[in-house]
């Protein structure tokens, strides 16, 4: 066997070949300043670890956080705190998750908000706290400190700002994740600017990784908190990079915009923008997962309630046998059948058709002849894939991003923290 | 990075070295015949591809299968015929699961017992039908008939018969997988022999992979019945290799003993060997995981149930992020914490402690100082190795073994069926 699949060939070329958004087409909401340091966490002078989002004035925010028992100090922290009214930034580590790490890691959350609201000029409980990392290990506060200071001096509402912040919040993602949005409302123009960062450790429940979405629109801090919540169920829980949920999971929106708030149709229609902005960011967080070489798109269709596609879904996008079939370029729908039948979803294989690209494989629980070598070469030669689960038992859907399972992926992580 | 870990090294030496029970010891129930040959389902004529268990008279039988909503044709065949007292034999073919494969593939399924009963000379209802392999693709029958024929011929009591026979069921297992027992109830002796396959596709739910266990013992089906549940629970529904639950699992039990059944206390300790045997096939199943360098048996005790318990093994040993960080030598224990927190069992950090060997990593919720390097070369020597997570809630525990996550593994997942 060669040492690597010629598939890998395409991973990189993909990889160089992605285009992100220029930033000069960014949209920046108003009122809000940026900035990305390197204050040590990462031994790397060339890597930046620590991000600060600060809202002029004092900002609605919600969030919706992990769901794992085992939840880092940040999100203990940050969560007691929304939603509120009074937000004013969110301060930012990677390199370290601040997880697992008992009461002194709780110590160094606060502390570091504390440090946030001195520089900032506000009080700590205004302030929200992320982490992101290695589990299990002290955060360098000696570091921290200075860094944060060093953060305030260089806050800024340009571009630039936004692109090292969105990069000082990265782990192993190859790139920066950043999806904007404008919307006209009651005649204002109402801006969305998102960030986020997944790589690996993604099997969403509830939220997923870390994500912000900072907004000028006004909108009241429990409304906010509704909207999150949708938010993260239509996007963020969609999508798997290996289905492990992370301690560290945050999504915060800040809403900074002046009364009145936003209510009715304008509310809606804002939530709409959210969410796009949210699938926008997780889509992207799949499309870069550790050592991935396909984005793959489930669209399971036809099930009794839209919890039950999510399950089917969730279930394939989990398994490492579908996944590592996509990375050999192997048309093995076996696998996705077989996924589909654990997930707990009741349904006969006669309920059950599949299509990978627009080739028919599965015909309500009868195999169809396929040409292998002409639907191998297919998913060799694209990147991006679709694999339809269509059921006929009902109008419920979900669409969900996952990613192949590679020998990068493993090699990345049985070479994370030695 | 080199081209592959030194660990690999490891493994290829461990493989090796891994002894199995020599033929002379192996105890081999009376009024069975055993046979394994070579039919064509495989290409290589080396490679055997149709078992066939044979009982001399009927047998009292009984099975527990998956609980996949996909389930191959035999498995739907022989789940029908279980439990019953008049079984005489099993026929299993290699290299094609026969799964997926619509009314077709029933009516193979049907086939290949009506081709067995016909060389044995009994109804095809006493006969039961297993498959294991690539799913979605029909039977050979031409090469089935025929080779069924020459199975019946080459019928044996002998353990060369028994080691063709357990060689002839296995897919990617580097290794055949034979457990036995005696035990002397009510002033004889009673043999157990077992056989399985395993190395992926692992994921248990009520049952897992191929499993057969021959006795010589007088069982009544419906005792029977219940020691298969019970025995499927306490062994085959504690392994993992990647959670994938198959379509064709199957575990058979077959009592061809003559009447008095066994009752009460004797009852119960031929319980406790057949328990005994599918722990040992369940283990060897785990230890000869496609692609696996480390065999990692899960302890997780003082929970309120044991279900609890198994609930919390499972998540870790699910977890590619957990499995690629053995492979590693990597002591990530915070990996090991926080799939722990997901597995939806309700703890405090502070109620669990966690060992690797006899390395204490993290105590009631706070991390302890270890010597990095000391550790992960202990992982690094050990093929086998214990990770304990001590709850404090109660006195339920769970033993469950898995493996972990390799580069070869997705070569080998990745290059399976094309």
């Amino acid at each position: 066997m060669p040492p690597e699949y010629g598939i890998n060939k395409g991973r990189d070329l993909w990889l160089a070949e992605l285009t992100r958004s220029p930033m000069e087409t960014w949209h920046l909401a108003r009122g809000f300043r940026f900035a990305g340091i390197h204050c040590g966490i990462r031994p790397d002078p060339d890597r930046l670890d620590l991000a600060l989002l600060v809202s002029d004035h004092p900002a609605s925010a919600a969030g919706v956080f992990t769901q794992n028992r085992v939840s880092a100090a940040p999100v203990q922290i940050s969560k007691k705190r929304l939603p509120r009214a009074d937000a004013r930034a969110i301060v930012i580590s990677s390199g370290n998750a601040n997880a697992c790490t008992g009461k002194q890691g709780l110590q160094d959350a606060v502390q570091m908000a504390q440090f946030a609201a001195l520089g900032l000029d506000c009080k700590p409980e205004q302030i929200l706290v992320c982490s992101t990392g290695v589990i299990g290990r002290r955060l360098p506060m000696e570091k921290i400190e200075p860094g944060i200071g060093q953060a305030v001096h260089h806050l800024t509402p340009q571009s630039e700002g936004l692109e090292k912040a969105a990069t000082a919040i990265l782990t192993t993602d190859t790139r920066i994740k950043v999806a904007t949005r404008q919307v006209s409302l009651g005649g204002k123009t109402i801006t969305l600017t998102g960030i986020a960062k997944g790589a690996a450790m993604i099997g969403p429940n509830m939220a997923t990784m870390l994500a912000f979405v900072l907004t000028d629109a006004a909108v009241a801090p429990a409304d906010l908190d509704e909207i999150a919540t949708r938010a993260a169920r239509n996007s963020f829980n969609c999508i798997s990079v290996e289905g492990h949920t992370s301690t560290n999971d945050s999504l915060i929106f800040m809403a900074n915009g002046p009364e009145p708030h936003l209510v009715e149709d304008d509310l809606g229609r804002f939530e709409d923008e959210a969410i796009a902005v949210c699938k926008e960011l997780a889509r992207a967080i799949a499309s870069d997962a550790e050592g991935a070489s396909h984005l793959i798109t489930l669209e399971v269709e036809g099930l009794r309630t839209d919890l039950e596609a999510h399950r089917v879904a969730k279930a394939v996008a989990d398994s490492p046998l579908v996944k590592t079939a996509f990375y050999g370029a192997d048309p093995n729908w076996g696998r996705i059948i077989s996924a589909a039948g654990y997930s707990g979803v009741m349904f006969d294989e006669s309920d059950l058709s599949l299509y990978i690209g627009n080739y028919l494989l599965y015909d309500r629980g009868t195999p169809k002849a396929f040409d292998e070598k002409q639907v191998s070469d297919f998913i060799r030669d694209h990147r991006e894939l679709t694999v339809r689960l269509v059921f006929h038992l009902g109008s419920c859907r979900c669409t969900f991003f996952t990613c192949d399972l590679t020998t990068e992926y493993v090699r990345l992580n049985a070479d994370y923290t030695t």
